[in-house]
């Protein structure tokens, strides 16, 4: 390149972006070549680094040699098609391609002022995906609710958790804080803890209800119902729920319909967490797993893991968007236009806990267009059936059990000891995961289920196919006769 | 391309890669051919675009193409160099690229096992950056402090606060927090009142202490004390103090070492909200402005603003990590590891609302590698330069006045108006911001000081040169000529 680099300069961008394709090109090519889990010891990289920012200006091979050298080893490669580890989290051609026109656009959305495109495309794009997945009309950003793309699944549970607070508050008054209680399954993320913490929901009054697997580890109405009216006998205020669509352990599903019933008899604000498993419910043979979404207040998938949206990219839908901005609107005289002012706009820096926002729909807009519905249809299932195929190969040794029904693309599995005991079993499966993860072919992750040590094999990379699972099950079988040898 | 696009596939990215980073440098070619605030109405998307997503995949040449006809169009653009409105959001050749990789190895560095490098590189960068600095030791990850990189100066300023509103807690019981003060002035940015919001502080314990042109709108040390003593005698708890460097109506800059001699002997939280004007501190004849800097408990500054790394990027150190930890960490089952569980490594996702996070280092690695500390001054030196050659100009026309002292790359400034009246006056300087901005020649913004509706012109995007200073200052002339002849 020919000078120093400048701030910015379209020619400079160009011959820069075209290295960095090829650098990221090449990485995918190569990405099986690499140890999926980072072998790395803590502190590593401290060591290969200078103490200090350069004064002068290195360029951009220099960068790219220590990304291949020094940084790459010590990466775990999520999108490597041996990754079966925690659930997934999907990059894609169409996905990348988003991200790079938003970083490239690199606007600040938080107003519609500040780019009417960013805000319009989002509130179009999220009709879109809630018409694809069937969510009732008074989702939709034409009527009194909307969507909304947070970071995270955290970030959407604490805003609508704010919003039920602050909802209730405002007809029993600021200082009845410590009254409220929530409620939630032993299986619910713990994203939902931590918004409590942050919204000063007293811990004593989080109700953790006791799932087993004779419900496969679903919230059980009942046992709902109970808490509730046990908490307003002794003057406590029932204000929301979070149900789950495909827990993070073992793709739990709580009975939507029947939990949505108790909470509106009791005004209780519902929400629903389908972080991972909710864009599965593109398919109609799977939609069947949010019946009852028509009770909710709210409803939460994660296009970022397993709808091909790179990180971040987790799409909130909400029936009353008003009740999300009396919590989280501010109205500064820096910020204030003519456009807001009139109110004939949708401001989401209203909706979410941050001012700044990217434009975040651009990649889903583009992986929607890009794949189209029937290609995002045929990649949930491919997976489906990968798992299903993982999940019949486990249940032909004998010397493994699956521990919780198969639902969408997570296997739950592990390996049975020979001696009945259940902490050498569960110290048997923690040896497994080890050596397993240790042999840099495959990353998978664990639970605890009734208090069982439990293996998750989570599919769902996008470069997976059938011989990274069947070559992920060898692995296993080898490190589990290995370990059995030992005993 | 042949066939079909896939959900991953290395020569497809390639390809498709190639073309993206075409179409985003001749946008930057192009750039300043669009209206620079997008002159859009609202719901004009909806308009151009299908009521459903695609069944059916279209085209990346589709894609571009709709996005150059209908999105474009609606895109307030924050790069172009006549972009003067609220503060910069930088994007850089090296942000543009830093943002390419993390993008492509889209990994979610939640907990250190999950992506090593990510973390390592976060806290080693941010030493570096502290240095730079000249930060006090306390703030490095080698002690007990350290920085961690935050979305926004928003979710840096609520994390602080909900550590410090625990820490409080924790001796005084959970019952009292209806007793919590916290304090900043009228200057200090509205993140702070949403983070009061969500994190439970009752708003009639939040104290915005007035200023005014005496001082440069900066916090009075006096005025904090006397509201802290009567506070503390009518048997409240003052907990949490925010002070600017750098505010956003007009660059205050609040006296830290002052104000943190009263934190101290009360035992207040003292946080340093310097989002804008952080940056600048890099160049040792502004360092004085974080004069004190010692006396805070946490520093924030965004270098997605004025430090070429595309957004988001908003650096936060702290010198008690351990308050952060308490109040936001959660230890769910799925998530537990080896290194986690021996405390040997740094778990990002304790220091944040979210749980997920991209390899959030790698654009500010690649922005201190490709440039250095030389250029990245030169840079900050340039734009306040260009603010003072157009503070010279409004200052040569008599018919404009200055309102605040410029200190770094903003000027606030105001037409006068024929009529001594100050509702003439406001009046007048909003129709000349509108008219300005409808030219799409420029894009500026305004701000309130003591009643008077200001105008604010922030130099700070990276292809901003003296030409379009000056053109900047035509426009605003002819304008202002035109509304005098209307009076």
């Amino acid at each position: 390149m020919e000078g120093e680099l400048k701030p910015m300069n379209a020619e400079q961008l160009r011959e820069c972006g075209h290295r960095m394709v090829d650098f990221i090109a090449d990485y995918y090519k190569d990405i099986e070549n690499f140890p999926v889990l980072s072998q790395v010891q803590p502190g590593y990289l401290r060591q290969l680094l200078p103490g200090s920012a350069p004064v002068h200006p290195d360029t951009l091979e220099d960068v790219l040699d220590d990304m291949q050298r020094k940084i790459l080893p010590g990466v775990t490669h999520w999108q490597s098609p041996n990754f079966f580890a925690y659930y997934p989290s999907n990059s894609s051609v169409a996905g990348f391609l988003g991200e790079m026109l938003s970083a490239g656009i690199n606007m600040v959305g938080f107003s519609w002022i500040t780019s009417p495109a960013a805000t319009e495309l989002e509130m179009i794009v999220l009709d879109w995906l809630a018409k694809a997945l069937n969510l009732p009309d008074d989702f939709l950003s034409t009527g009194r609710g909307g969507g909304v793309i947070q970071g995270t699944a955290s970030e959407a549970v604490l805003v609508v958790l704010l919003a039920a607070r602050d909802k209730v508050l405002r007809k029993i008054g600021k200082d009845a804080i410590g009254k409220l209680v929530v409620y939630s399954s032993d299986q619910t993320h713990s994203a939902l803890q931590k918004a409590c913490q942050i919204a000063g929901i007293h811990p004593d009054n989080c109700r953790v209800l006791k799932t087993d697997s004779s419900t496969d580890y679903a919230l059980s109405p009942e046992s709902l119902s109970e808490a509730i009216t046990h908490d307003l006998a002794i003057g406590l205020v029932p204000f929301f729920l979070c149900a789950t669509v495909g827990s993070t352990s073992s793709t739990a599903v709580d009975p939507l319909l029947a939990l949505g019933k108790i909470t509106k008899s009791n005004g209780i604000w519902f929400h629903v967490d389908a972080a991972y498993a909710g864009s599965s419910c593109v398919c109609p043979e799977l939609r069947h797993y949010i019946d009852g979404v028509e009770e909710a207040d709210s409803f939460n998938m994660n296009a970022h893991k397993w709808f091909l949206t790179n990180f971040d990219c987790s799409i909130l839908w909400v029936k009353d968007r008003s009740a999300l901005i009396q919590s989280l609107s501010t109205n500064p005289e820096f910020l204030k236009n003519n456009a807001s002012e009139k109110n004939v706009v949708v401001d989401y820096k209203d909706w979410q806990i941050p001012l700044g926002r990217r434009f975040r729909s651009l990649k889903l807009w583009m992986v929607l267009r890009l794949y189209g519905l029937e290609n995002l249809q045929a990649y949930i299932r491919n997976h489906i059936k990968l798992a299903r195929d993982f999940e019949k190969l486990v249940a032909q040794d004998s010397r493994f059990e699956i521990v919780a029904p198969r639902k969408f693309s997570l296997v739950c599995f592990r390996l049975l000891s020979p001696q009945s005991d259940e902490d050498c079993a569960n110290k048997l499966n923690r040896d497994l995961l080890d050596a397993a993860n240790s042999t840099g072919k495959i990353y998978i992750s664990h639970t605890v289920l009734s208090n069982k040590y439990t293996l998750r094999f989570a599919v769902g990379a996008p470069l997976t196919e059938e011989r990274h699972v069947v070559d992920a099950w060898k692995v296993l079988q080898v490190e589990a006769s290995n370990l059995l040898r030992t005993l």
